[in-house]
């Protein structure tokens, strides 16, 4: 039987909608260390929408990829809690992924340079709390998971393998229209910067294109802020993995724009 | 004379009104690493409302008790700083606390399970700063005596022994009237999750019981979010120490019903 | 040649503009503990309004005093990313302080007990992720330079020497205009407390002192809030290094005065 691996300092990073005015995400920090006392915790963002689980699997798609390959990724944006809903720990090349199985994951496990190499349910009450309450699954099932995890338990200890994981379509392709595309815009950060479902190997020209957004045209992909005047509009190649994102320099295009999550941006050629 | 204890590595916890934007929790947290620099420093929340001594209360009541015992918990909501309230320490027997005597331990040390062991004023300066500005002892009194404390410091160098500590009525009983009790509610999470000053011990019949807030009625106690339709009300019991909470599934409840902390709600038997 | 000195353990300090909603902040802890893994990474904000260098180089000013001095302070807050300012980082007698050379650092370097050490460019390439991005140097030059620099490596390894750095004129002085002074406005906290350009040895008879905002007049230096009745405004001494602030006892004075940062407070004497 192969021993336990634990790289040491173990990191576990953290992305929750629980917001930071209660003691939620204080009680999961405490089952970690009171697991795996030598974790180093990382917020990566408790500030997802409530219940928005696309947001979560985009903010941890913009991060993952920057930590060490040993990292556990504790994700608990949690809608179905108390439900049917199963509660995964998946393995891959880059990062160990812990969390309900409601599509958090798809758009990492998509990525093109990461092999899935085990994914479990969680199942096993010895690696959970000993009470599990009906409604706070991050603390009595998923930070211990991930605390056990850090601390070299494989995953087969706690739960058997797992199949059919749930996938969201991310609406990460782009559907053709004559000389035109539609895409749409899959996050707005915190700068009111948008970012499109659209990256740079789909604009076949950058000096050709146009992007509409309502009755406004952008002309061109830009290389950065600076090549455009204070306060005027701009299409750039993004830093999260060669996304198509729209800004205003040194301003907010989400509210310049007036558009949201969802809306569509028209691609344009030639 | 005992030698320190010093626990690997040390855990500090900080709860405080300071919010994120300043360099006010910045400035204690490098106290903290000056003094002892292998302690982890986990933050509960800097989000509670301004001088809200009850609120921080209740978020240390969340999650003091998943952390070991020997974890320090500094907490500094202190409407008081620079007048006479005292500044103090408390041993239990699940946590240290350090912050003013202002009333901010009375739910954690009212809990059935924990013992006070020993609770002193925070008066010698060697412990403390060098030079103790009047309007800010989280960074010149209460982070380093923290920090002392877990590096092993035992409580009786810090200062005298406090008797008498501020307890706050946290309503945390509930008033017979008939068939009838009112409750109220204590504190609202990030999710307008209503959590009430009442536990699962008090209903006698979670069958036969029922809310009313206003003119809305939420009958029976269900056990999880999933038992009730999307965007309906649900009463049921919370994760924090058996408290009964009241929401909406995948909504907000204190929008819905448009409450305050310190709102009544009562309780119908029958 | 000398050796790496390296501290254990490595103590690292983040602020930015980023907030918290999205994976930047994630991306930039993932770098530093892939290169840096035994590093403590301390938030002093993500809360920075956007782009407000003066916000970023006051709230560091308010912290980086209290941190050991072998303290790297990493510092993102660059409305000027992608064009040529420069990359920089600066050692002194008490920190490392790493960031956009636009005046981030001017108030801390302008300190009386500062000594700059050592200043260079950030241009070697062996100390940066292998793609940099033309938007996101936080992620891709600043956190791996401050990871090198927490491992011991040598400014100099990490780029030129830099001269002339950028300072902000932050309005520090005082403008004598016959028995008055006119005085700004430099920050506003979280609780709505005003921070003046001014401090304690600028008062030359604090009893006799007056501060005029608007109609308002607020007599004479109060110690600390307990000094006046609830609610009531008062001037006293700050917490940051001997700054004058303008408060209302458990209130909120930006609201009730309706003030901005950069607006002018009138001081008179006598």
């Amino acid at each position: 039987m192969a021993l336990p691996i634990r790289h040491d300092p173990p990191i576990i990073t953290l992305t929750t909608d629980f917001g930071q005015q209660d003691g939620y995400v204080g009680a999961m920090q405490g089952v970690i260390l009171t697991i795996c006392p030598t974790a180093t915790i990382v917020p990566l963002s408790h500030q997802i929408s409530p219940q928005e689980v696309q947001g979560a699997a985009f903010v941890l798609y913009q991060a993952f990829n920057y930590y060490p390959p040993h990292t556990v990724h504790c994700v608990v944006v949690d809608p179905g809690v108390g439900s049917k809903r199963r509660a995964i720990a998946v393995r891959t090349s880059h990062g160990i992924f812990v969390g309900p199985d409601n599509g958090l994951f798809s758009l990492v496990l998509s990525g093109e340079n990461i092999n899935v190499l085990e994914a479990i349910t969680l199942t096993n009450p010895a690696y959970q709390l000993s009470e599990v309450s009906a409604t706070f699954h991050g603390r009595d099932i998923f930070a211990p998971a991930a605390a056990h995890i850090a601390n070299g338990v494989h995953l087969s200890h706690l739960g058997p393998p797992a199949i059919n994981l749930v996938r969201l379509e991310y609406g990460a392709t782009v559907y053709p229209r004559g000389q035109e595309f539609e895409s749409q815009i899959i996050h707005i950060d915190h700068f009111g910067n948008l970012i499109l479902n659209l990256t740079l190997p789909d604009i076949t020209d950058p000096e050709q294109v146009s992007f509409v957004i309502k009755d406004t045209v952008i002309e061109s992909l830009k290389y950065t802020f600076a090549d455009v005047e204070e306060n005027r509009l701009l299409a750039y190649v993004g830093s999260t993995q060669d996304h198509i994102e729209i800004a205003v320099r040194n301003g907010n295009a989400a509210k310049r724009l007036n558009v949201q999550t969802g809306d569509t941006v028209t691609v344009r050629f030639g």
